[in-house]
């Protein structure tokens, strides 16, 4: 298995792997960004994609973008961090979360911030076996646009 | 009052708002961030800022960046909305609020999304009045970085 940054013609894959983890979530029906949608917002720079390769293809991934914490500064905003169910618990996670600790290092952010359902207890086990800070008390705020 | 885009020399009175909402959020402590790293990361267009002035000055501001939603696309983050405490309850917020909307429908994003504590009534409020979608259920997961 080999951890590299993705290229175009994952995009496919990627968009794959994030419809798998809405599936996971509970929430099939929230993905309404399409195929397309990835390939010019990949284009233009908006996100970046790590991912994990085997022989059969593309079986892991972490997508993210520079974001910013008033509090601490320049930050790292993960969002998705997707392993598929037939390569889970095989060191396939670790792998990938190293690799973007490396890019966070590399790029001087201060932090690296993501989101997790609170009944994902898997998730939650994995994220605190990697020393990271679980906050409850906040509640997120969408405002949708039709375009 | 007039609401504009921030310039340059505003950067230490965005700076010193953030940090009265700090104090308003029971952490104090937690802007680790200076004003140099303000100055030069907004030099470098990782967030942009609106800001409210009046003749005494910027009283209110909307500190945001583009980030992207696995599920909807483009996506606008906002981090933080203050406004000082002296100039509440006159509609400051929500003249910088419609600022904000029209910027993101400018931008063409699909989603605005932000965080708000989970006991702080008068802004939870203010969403509600503005047809937001308030979301719990989820944590955040926070890595640091010494750099």
């Amino acid at each position: 298995m080999i951890i590299r940054k993705a290229e175009k013609k994952d995009i496919p894959h990627i968009y794959n792997l994030v419809r798998e983890l809405a599936v996971y979530e509970k929430e099939p029906e929230a993905v309404t960004a399409t195929v397309d949608d990835y390939h010019r917002d990949f284009s233009d720079g908006i996100f970046k994609v790590i991912v994990a390769e085997t022989e059969e293809g593309i079986v892991g991934m972490m997508l993210y973008f520079t974001a910013y914490s008033t509090w601490k500064g320049k930050m790292m905003y993960l969002d998705d961090f997707v392993v598929n169910e037939k390569y889970r618990r095989k060191g396939v996670g670790q792998k990938l979360y190293d690799e973007f600790l490396g890019i966070c290092k590399e790029e001087g952010v201060r932090l690296a911030k993501w989101q997790v359902l609170d009944w994902n207890k898997p998730a939650i086990h994995f994220y605190e076996k990697n020393q990271t800070e679980i906050e409850g008390g906040w509640f997120n705020v969408k405002h949708y646009f039709n375009q």
